[in-house]
């Protein structure tokens, strides 16, 4: 059994308009500490396999047919094994 | 100078259809070691401070604040130093 972390982001130069967003109003509250915020997605998948590297090749699979949009989007991932 | 990644989910017991909806896709496309897939928000933050501390604080009014619904969502983040 695996727990897999996928962190989906935009690729470098696709506007963030939310990130830009939240910044401003951080900005506008007093926290200019803040020099920039980009927003992404999260998801934790529990994959019932036996075998790191089957895991890995069908987390892969999932994320660019499912989770991300290759066009767009950037992701990467950490699996770990748990009991259960 | 300190990045930080921030991680949101839903509070246990929350329900997450969009998590569920990806769930059943992946099950009716032969994907179905997949038992669980949750989701959730991530961003990153530049923080332009130079203690940790004090952008540990910093971060932890935002993420409350701005970044996370505090009655359904959990959060957590990792902070770490960079050079620019």
């Amino acid at each position: 059994m695996f727990e897999a972390a996928v962190y989906v982001t935009l690729k470098k130069g696709i506007l963030d308009p939310e990130g830009k967003a939240i910044k401003n109003s951080l900005k506008s509250q007093g926290y200019d500490q803040v020099e920039e915020v980009t927003t992404g997605k999260y998801f934790l998948l529990k994959i019932k396999e036996r075998d790191r590297t089957a895991a890995e090749e069908e987390l892969r699979q999932i994320c660019e047919k499912f989770l991300v949009n290759m066009v767009l989007e950037d992701y990467s991932f950490e699996l770990r094994e748990v009991d259960r």
